[in-house]
């Protein structure tokens, strides 16, 4: 399996690491361009625009908005076509993940200072988030779960969910992981003509006030542009994993797991550091004995040679070193005392501790978002989460005294930034003694 | 003085309403390509770059990036030189500022279920932030506060400012600021190039994970621009307010708060709405008589008739209804009960409750943060607050038998979506019983 080798110790390590993770997003004029006319176009002419859009890039017949829209009786009907197992699975699945989030849910405090002055924050949920779902070839119920769950914990007035659907094919799971997660409208619009319908509105689509999800690079774009009109959560790029692992879990394990991030797409990438370099040599042999037994073996292969890396750490803290660079959205931490040295780690999407904690458990149900910051966003950005569908309201309620004795601190610092009706304002709530 | 009148009973208020409130950001294709073209250079250039562009819009005459740094001890040399009087409001607010964002600091969490898993969010700083504060004729220090101190209680490792200093000239009460809000170093650059040298870096100034601070056209297309290779606050519009009077205020006290929004600048959007006919008369009377009594009386008549309102509601109910639909960045209540009442408002940036609590108050000392959403965003966004200088990460830890459960479910969903690598992945964990 062709896939790179480093070490630390090399004097070029910085400067191939770099180059091994840097991912800039595609980002040309025309895409820019093509996009501005879209939502151009949308914000003018409404469903019109998006049902011509989405005859034309997904191969569609629609007269009208009316026969890309499925209706909640539909969505309902698919969970029911589902087999037991798969229907248990999505509700597991599901109830985990709600479990999970509902421990995010912020509310709202205040407190009253010495001067019976009140201080808070009031938080409220969105009116209507819109959730965009990547459709076609990957399609995946997961990350309906993931994506509207959070606001419905959040308490999210509507949830509004949009996905392609090119040829007007749907995946049941999908429609039946739509009914599970609370979704009430769906409409089978994607691309640009999808983020502009959500920001702006049109006949049939509603507004929304935020959009999340991942999508291609028209979306990337799209989301991109109308971010201020509406919120958005942030721009995804492809998914990786960084395994740290001692040397002393099963190789198959390793090698699985590394497998389940390249078989994403091409462009995915898995990484594994370890101090040892004869546990190094034989997960790249036992990475090459299993690739033959994948359906994706292709894509894996792809994205190990281009993507992938086995890097030879001096030490464990040598590896934590190479993890706040790398700063990954997934890091898996396969050794002894994980939990312990998991706060080493300043910046990651998510950390599965422990040798029984593949990354694919999280990706599907076992508690945690799995829509998770890419390309060294975690250094300032978190998981998708119940707090990006709620908002916060600041609370001041001055009691007379109060606003007597802030009146004079404000009154100097006004006057010290010469805005006069400022100080005025403040002054005349000063008691006069 | 000239101002809006409306009357939420006229069939075509909501459409009048609209016009007023509507403020679409000028983005310009031009501007688009200016902002463009300096990021590439900074980024290319480093220092070099930034000081030519800095002596060229800011009339300045350095030789290198270290003409255009202000240290540790000149800051602390500004505070030294200001008044008594002028320092202690000054440490004042910085307290309350500080006190109040103490408790807005998340902690990381976690719970193990059942089986034994643990589950939870590790919480931690952003490495390093760039705070931007504009500069020239709107130098403000509260803003430095305000910026400043919620990166340094959530622990931020480094704080870097920025604020443009055009022909050299600097407050002493912003130097002042910078020194009691803990910053660190102080580049005195603006504009595009100073969010370019903070995403990038350059020879001088370190790169930053965020950005966060208002600024120009240029500055807030630039932080559209390099959103995503870091993090960005909001995009901040004028600044607006919209005061809800019973009509039992002392009308001074409105006329002096509505003054003190429209004062900002000729944009700004002050907006008094009362069920009381005769009061909104009365407080159009007094605004008429304090005016001229008033430095910036030229700002406030043109903001006025331009962007301000009377509004005559119904009632206090129907009054509530406005507050929803404009979603404003301050919100005032000088009523009875205004604590009652806040619970009817679904979006604004900060809400000041009662007639003793007037936004001035707010904006320098009172302890909340004065960076608030504008332009209705407070729909979807929070005021700038220690979270927004905290990020999270997933923690996932499971035991064999809760490996081996989850397994089982995620096998069957990874298998739906046709992800074997996932699926087996997830099985070599589940036990064989």
């Amino acid at each position: 399996m062709k896939t790179t080798r480093l070490d630390t110790r090399d004097s070029d390590f910085t400067e191939r690491l770099n180059a091994l993770t840097a991912w800039s997003e595609e980002r040309d004029e025309e895409v820019g361009e093509r996009v501005r006319a879209i939502l151009r176009d949308v914000a003018k002419r409404g469903d019109a625009a998006v049902v011509e859009y989405t005859n034309r890039f997904d191969r569609r017949d629609a007269a009208t908005l009316a026969d890309l829209t499925v209706e909640r009786p539909e969505l309902e009907a698919a969970l029911a076509r589902l087999s037991d197992e798969q229907r248990q699975a999505l509700e597991a699945a599901a109830a985990r993940v709600r479990d999970y989030h509902e421990r995010q849910k912020q509310e709202s405090w205040s407190y009253r200072d010495a001067d019976g002055t009140l201080l808070g924050q009031q938080v409220t949920a969105l009116d209507r988030a819109g959730i965009y779902v990547p459709g076609g070839k990957a399609a995946y119920p997961s990350s309906v779960l993931m994506n509207a769950l959070p606001a419905h914990v959040a308490g999210v007035g509507e949830i509004v969910m949009v996905s392609p659907a090119p040829d007007g094919e749907l995946d049941d799971m999908v429609l039946a992981a739509a009914a599970v997660a609370g979704v009430e409208r769906f409409f089978t619009v994607g691309g640009a003509q999808a983020v502009a319908a959500l920001a702006f509105g049109t006949e049939s689509i509603p507004a929304v006030d935020k959009i999340v999800g991942p999508g291609n690079i028209y979306v990337a774009e799209a989301k991109r542009q109308v971010f201020g009109k509406v919120g958005i959560d942030m721009i995804a790029g492809p998914s990786e994993i960084l395994v740290v692992c001692d040397g002393h879990t099963d190789p198959e394990w390793i090698a699985m797991d590394l497998f389940s991030q390249a078989e994403h797409d091409e462009e995915a990438q898995a990484i594994l550091v370890s101090p040892d370099a004869a546990f190094l040599d034989t997960v790249l042999e036992t990475m090459e004995r299993l690739a033959p037994t994948l359906e994706r073996e292709a894509i894996i292969r792809t994205s190990m040679a281009n993507r992938g890396a086995l890097i030879l750490a001096r030490d464990l803290d040598d590896a934590f070193e190479v993890v706040n660079r790398i700063s990954p959205e997934h890091l898996e931490l396969s050794m002894d005392d994980a939990g312990r040295w998991a706060k080493k780690v300043r910046h990651a999407g998510a950390i599965f501790l422990g040798r029984h904690t593949p990354e694919a458990l999280g990706d599907y149900c076992a508690g945690p978002n799995h829509v998770l910051p890419t390309s060294a966003t975690a250094r300032f950005s978190s998981p998708l989460g119940v707090y990006d569908f709620q908002k916060r309201s600041s609370l001041i309620g001055c009691s007379p005294e109060g606003a007597s004795a802030l009146g004079r601190v404000a009154s100097v610092l006004a006057r010290g930034e010469r805005l006069t009706a400022h100080a005025r304002s403040a002054e005349l709530r000063i008691k006069q003694r």
